[in-house]
């Protein structure tokens, strides 16, 4: 058997702090419209792919943030999206800045299946950085101040011929993230991202050392879980601030087969058999077979680390 | 500050079928000895280091295996493996097939610190392979037939200057196994293997694909929980039946700092600095103050995958 589906991770280039919805709505329609060329079934935006990353800019009064949230999705910047990819009968994978009708935050993303229908929602769960100014960075991280953690845990839906998950940027670094959906059988995690090149805690950090651990993350992820995983870049200079590329496509065996090769608006490609998900989850990964939660208390009972004494 | 160490992996070469212990002792011994004079701490041995490893061979009647289990440790045959490390002040890691007094079998490991005393003890909880004869495959890996579950959980020690975890083999392939001592805050890792260099499931597999998923689930299991990681081969052709190698030392951005360039006894040397794990573990890994075990429930609520209805 094979389930074929042609996915596109359609990476951006850098949003500039005063570019407007429109203008990047049209570059992301100008991707849709190139992987829908290439016979695309499915196309996986970035996270916060509306907007610069805003995250890194302090504001006391985070009320003044609001502008970079939106309140109705689709709504009338977005809406020309949504129309080409009902037209061209391409799902996809968009991340946003949630404003809810009571005044929460959220780090979103969301799948709209090739019909246009909104299929499910994620909110970030692992937001990394922090809520204060901290003078001591290079520059700011502040998704803990903007952003209240995800509520809706890791779902999963069954659409588009497979099991599909969404995480977001940092949830990556986890491999809770991964291990959630692949108890709900995931066959194609999609992921966006927004990672800055500098360590903003320990500038002389070689990026060759930051994309290593994000490929790492994926293809770990990927490879324990069988499981295609999609990471998609916002990339480039922002308003001088550098995000690091790299968007790839990873098979189950954790196997990179794709990857961006620039760091501007780029769109690459790859069929993917969904069954090949099956080996892998029916041997090493069996997990009914293999597993032994009798040993694994302690990643739901404590949060934090706890040592044994001196 | 700093927390110095210097570690050796000790690869076994391979153990054919017929060698007696006594010779694989002195073996171990020599490749303790050769660490001492490298002014090692702490020496990591293979899993099952003592034999060939017997869980390739059916038996029907379980009693005839219990030739590859120890009763006792240390006993006669292991003794002077205990003596030289403590005349050396050299601390061990030692994998070996364990019976106990009442007759249960366990695939396990021990550290031994350099005063020669038996500080901790793990047994392996995630066993690969199946129970019965399989003749499907082409070659048996009958671990789930010859050992129980390990039942101690992944306890870490405090010992050697540092928070010391084990885990050996598979289990480097679960994150939870790295999780759990991981949220003890674990600083080193230390894991022995026996990995056939073939996919008895799946023949054509290519070894690249088998050393790179070895080397994956080291590294992420590394970085995501900040810590080193020894990961110990036996390798090379035992009676036929071919282990890979590259035993190796990642440190705790999951990089590989020392690895194994034979399939034969050698032994991988490295410096390390417990300290270099404070940074992840205060930062990216600061658990306490990122994960959100609220939505990990399934991890530890249900073993098997439960895919959504189709």
């Amino acid at each position: 058997m094979s389930r074929l589906l042609r996915i596109a991770a359609a990476q951006s280039g850098p949003i500039q702090k005063a570019e407007p919805r429109q203008a990047v709505v049209a570059r992301l329609c100008t991707m849709l419209g190139k992987a829908a060329d290439e016979g695309a079934d499915l196309v996986v935006f970035t996270e916060l792919a509306l907007t610069t990353f805003f995250p890194r800019y302090y504001e006391e009064d985070r009320d003044e943030m609001d502008l970079w949230f939106e309140r109705d999705m689709p709504n009338a910047a977005t809406e020309p999206l949504f129309r080409l990819a009902r037209e061209r009968s391409v799902g996809f994978y968009l991340g946003y800045g949630e404003l809810t009708p009571d005044g929460q935050h959220f780090n979103t993303s969301i799948i709209v299946d090739k019909s246009g229908t909104l299929v499910g929602k994620y909110r970030k769960v692992h937001l990394p950085g922090h809520d204060e100014f901290d003078p001591e960075r290079e520059f700011q991280h502040l998704e803990k101040r903007y952003f209240l953690p995800g509520d809706l845990g890791f779902p999963v839906w069954r659409t588009m011929g497979g099991v599909m998950g969404m995480c977001i940027c940092n949830d990556r670094r986890w491999p809770e993230t991964f291990r959630v959906m692949g108890l709900q059988g995931v066959e194609l995690v999609m992921l966006g991202y927004n990672t800055p090149s500098v360590n903003s805690q320990k500038p002389d950090e070689a990026i060759e050392k930051r994309t290593f651990h994000n490929r790492l993350a994926l293809q770990a992820g990927a490879y324990q879980n069988a499981t295609f995983v999609v990471g998609v870049a916002k990339a480039g200079d922002e308003d001088g601030f550098h995000l690091f590329g790299e968007s790839c496509i990873v098979n189950p065996d954790g196997e990179i087969i794709a990857m961006a090769e620039t760091e501007a608006d780029e769109v690459v490609m790859a069929e993917i058999d969904l069954d090949d998900c099956n080996f892998g989850k029916s041997t090493m990964f069996d997990f009914a077979r293999h597993r032994r939660i009798e040993h694994y208390g302690r990643i739901t009972s404590q949060t934090g680390a706890e040592p044994p004494a001196e």
